[in-house]
């Protein structure tokens, strides 16, 4: 028996991969991935704070970790020939279906970043799913992990599955619609789409984790070995938000909060992420398509903020917060409820990250690498907003 | 000024150019194709039942006319540099997008052929939105033509626009999410997605037309040369229901209804989705994203093999009705409901086609062709079908 994982040199794959290998010994888990996310972050300037190794160096530390039934396979996704070569060696039980794009103001770049990142992200799926459907493996349960950023931001309560609509006296049960806010956020609403249809037409057993912001610069499985670490992204583009405040505070750049820091947003610890996405992995082909809200709950920005200042404290690093124009297209007073009792109760029965703990361990694992933040920190915030920041 | 018309060649496209030149006589009218239908219908072995000419001879017949203020560029628009150099020389104010890959079993052939479509289809729109705004183009109206399709079959009745939804006390409106039958129809739920982003990030005003079945062989401006006549396309891949249905009568082949013919489903005549095209080019920017139901309303599939019946025994053609098992995804029973009361208000408010008369024109202009029907009568149907079809 194989699980496949796409994306395995990311940020979440890596980790992933490595604790797929200790919970499933006896299954082969094969990564894939084309390096791509290097070359992007490489492209905008840019590099992982936290050293990543080469896949080669990474394997025989893998290796050395008793991590023996990993293979690796580089290749890109959006060659259909690349994946049924995959299927036809392997005839994965499970899909793990991690690789994109995943930065939305690097999809805004301009239009050729915009339709490349959907370009990438709508196909590698579409093969994915296609080729489970050509080479008789739709028993396969395949699992993505798209984004919770699909929702925008409703005025009602999000759910967790198919949204109930009544009009003119007749009900009826729908997924929920397309809103995100950026190209890259609605590249997962085009992959949502298709994989409702995968389900629909062919009723193949999709569980789509809507992935909250995750943060964290490791899991049990990355420690111990250097050349096992997970990479960790703080530039404007690539790092997200708790991750990118986290080294801004480290590198004495202000934490530049968007407008008034009032939103909360869906958030997840790295190690969390990875226990989930592998309860993911044991569960039986079911025909449904489960949607999930992978996050352990909303946090607000300021709130994240203040945490890091308060640790920042303790630390000794005096830690700035400011306020600037949100560039995005976001509601400022926007209260998010999002339902998320059924990811809680069947994929994360044991979370093991809270916030303050985790922004603690990042400040603490990065430190060794503030010389990294201080060479980059122009990478903090786009070009068109550095003038306004007032650098302590 | 000018206005531009992707997709120019095709079914829809050649006639909306033609009256477009007339009702607009002191504008430019850019067409654009890259002909790829014609390769597609040659592909899977068919051909236009009514002979169409190639795009310099229907350009002079066009000028004979009196359709002077036509140009036409060869060109693929996923190729972004050509659409680039498009907005470039003709600053559109209004673009009429109506180039697609728009067969659903065409693309459901293979994984290759579905991934092709929703490439094709997605990154057209995506490379004309981001065009617009790289151009400083954001004043230009852009129209599409999606399709019914991306409603599928809900069991409330189908809004023209928006759907409130209320949950836990809450209020909101989203859009309608895409919940269509087949990879082409999904390709435009992808791409109804990207237009409520292009409008919600740049306020660029949409105008989503959600075409329903389109029949009929001609329009007031196709008449009078034979150059001058748009495609009709009879195959089991590119012939809509009606058209296919015409053809087959007209051939002494079983119009060949899907389970029971119960199903009603959304129509328009040429004539008419021309005409209301045509109307949308005369809207001022709004800055909303616009969604009108394209349909002067639903018509069942046995109520169209009856009407065949009846004029075919006027034109002394027996015509058998036969019923095979559906090969797609639909309700048997479901009775759709669908909006339509702001484009016929808006867009159509003089529609010209009832559907007897439709089919009746239909079936009287495709019989000088009917050697070309007996010639293809294989491809009405599916390969998997032909052997339980009795033909008489």
């Amino acid at each position: 028996m194989a699980i496949l994982v796409t994306g395995a040199d990311g940020y979440i794959g890596w980790p992933a991969l490595l604790k797929l290998s200790r919970e499933f010994p006896d299954e082969r888990i094969v990564g894939v991935d084309n390096f791509a996310r290097r070359r992007w972050v490489e492209e905008i300037g840019c590099v992982s704070a936290i050293p990543i190794h080469s896949m080669q160096e990474r394997l025989e530390a893998a290796r050395e970790a008793g991590h023996g039934n990993i293979s690796f396979i580089e290749g890109d996704l959006t060659d259909r020939a690349f994946v049924q070569q995959i299927y036809a060696t392997f005839r994965p039980r499970v899909v793990l279906h991690l690789a994109a794009q995943p930065s939305a103001p690097y999809s805004e770049i301009n239009g050729e970043r915009a339709t490349y990142t959907q370009h990438n992200n709508v196909q590698s799926t579409s093969n994915l799913l296609w080729g489970l459907k050509e080479h008789n493996l739709i028993e396969t349960v395949f699992v993505e992990t798209t984004t919770t950023g699909v929702y925008g931001q409703p005025d009602f309560d999000i759910p967790e599955g198919f949204l109930e609509v009544e009009r003119n006296g007749r009900k009826g049960s729908v997924i929920y619609p397309g809103m995100a806010g950026s190209w890259y956020h609605m590249s997962k609403c085009h992959d949502v789409n298709n994989l409702w249809l995968a389900n629909a037409k062919w009723k193949l057993s999709v569980i789509d984790l809507r992935t909250a912001i995750t943060y964290g610069t490791r899991t049990d499985e990355t420690q111990g070995d250097p050349r096992l670490a997970t990479r960790f992204d703080f530039d404007f583009y690539f790092g997200v938000v708790v991750n990118r405040f986290a080294a801004q505070a480290l590198a004495g750049f202000p934490i530049t909060v968007y407008g008034k820091g009032g939103l909360k947003r869906p958030m997840i610890g790295l190690q969390d992420a990875v226990d989930s996405i592998v309860s993911s992995a044991k569960r039986e082909p079911n025909q449904k398509f489960d949607i999930f809200n992978q996050t352990s709950g909303p946090v607000g920005i300021q709130e994240i903020g203040e945490g890091i200042q308060t640790i920042g404290a303790e630390m000794g690093i005096p830690v700035q917060v400011d306020h600037l124009e949100n560039p995005r297209v976001e509601k400022e007073e926007h209260q998010m409820v999002m339902e998320n009792s059924r990811f809680m109760n069947e994929l994360l029965p044991h979370p093991t990250v809270d916030i303050m703990d985790g922004l603690r361990d990042t400040l603490e694992s990065l430190q060794p690498y503030r010389d990294t933040l201080l060479a980059y920190k122009d990478r903090f915030v786009p070009e068109q907003l550095l003038n306004r920041v007032s650098v302590a």
